[in-house]
């Protein structure tokens, strides 16, 4: 879930498309479709935090894509609690397990793919949660639940 | 597992980073590492095929990432089929449950950050696995196996 702060108020959108770049600095590429109302406010503000939710918030991440910040304050009709983050303005979503503080480096695919990429500049967790239970849109509303991990011998990274 | 086909034979790797961008036509940016052997040969010839693993091949993945079409066959010493496609020269791999056919659209990412913009051409799937257990890599040898689906009423596509 992408967190945003406009200039009337912060504002929290689903997003699907994302992926890592890179490791040294963090980075991150995601889709933010300009049909969104988070596209605009992504572009001028060049801030997000990516909040990644557990399947105990499917239902909220679900209404969240349902719904537009344009017309409500999402916080409020969904229940999502809102806290101050360190080094941008958009908010964390405290219900999230783990929250990505981002700020935009890249718009030149912006325009041809709605594609920003993202350096993270802090990364919060909650130890607490040792299994958390991810989910993954497969589209149109189904999601598959993270299983089980399992470890292989691998000089990968 | 991503394949291509050099001038002397064709080749795969295991490749972690790639998303979708786009619904219509189906496109995909995905991450090669100018370290790997992969890079010169996607460049040059702009194909690809993107073969989608499930668990039962973890150990074939993983054995593909920890060595190099520089120096062997992977195919005959990891044991994967390689058949021709229908789009493109790279072949399909036969173990995988999912095959897409790329061609590469753009390359303007490719120098700053080694992405690569595709496109699907043709996608091919095995209609008698009806819940293939993919794996998502954590890094590090670790995978997520996929789990449950849930399905929730949304209008996100």
């Amino acid at each position: 879930m992408l967190t945003t702060a406009g200039k009337r108020r912060a504002n929290v959108m689903t997003q699907s498309w994302h992926m890592m770049i890179e490791f040294e600095p963090p980075m991150v590429a995601c889709v933010v479709s300009n049909r969104n109302f988070t596209f605009d406010t992504l572009k001028a503000t060049k801030e997000c935090v990516i909040n990644i939710p557990t399947v105990e918030l499917a239902e909220q991440v679900v209404a969240c894509g349902n719904s537009s910040g344009r017309d409500v304050d999402k916080f409020e009709t969904i229940g999502l609690t809102p806290v101050a983050a360190s080094r941008v303005r958009a908010p964390l979503i405290t219900e999230c397990y783990a929250n990505l503080e981002c700020k935009v480096v890249d718009t030149r695919e912006v325009n041809r793919y709605c594609l920003f990429i993202l350096e993270v500049l802090k990364a919060w967790i909650d130890p607490a949660r040792k299994h958390p239970r991810t989910i993954h849109h497969m589209g149109k509303g189904a999601f598959m639940v993270s299983g089980k991990t399992i470890k292989l011998r691998s000089r990968m990274k």
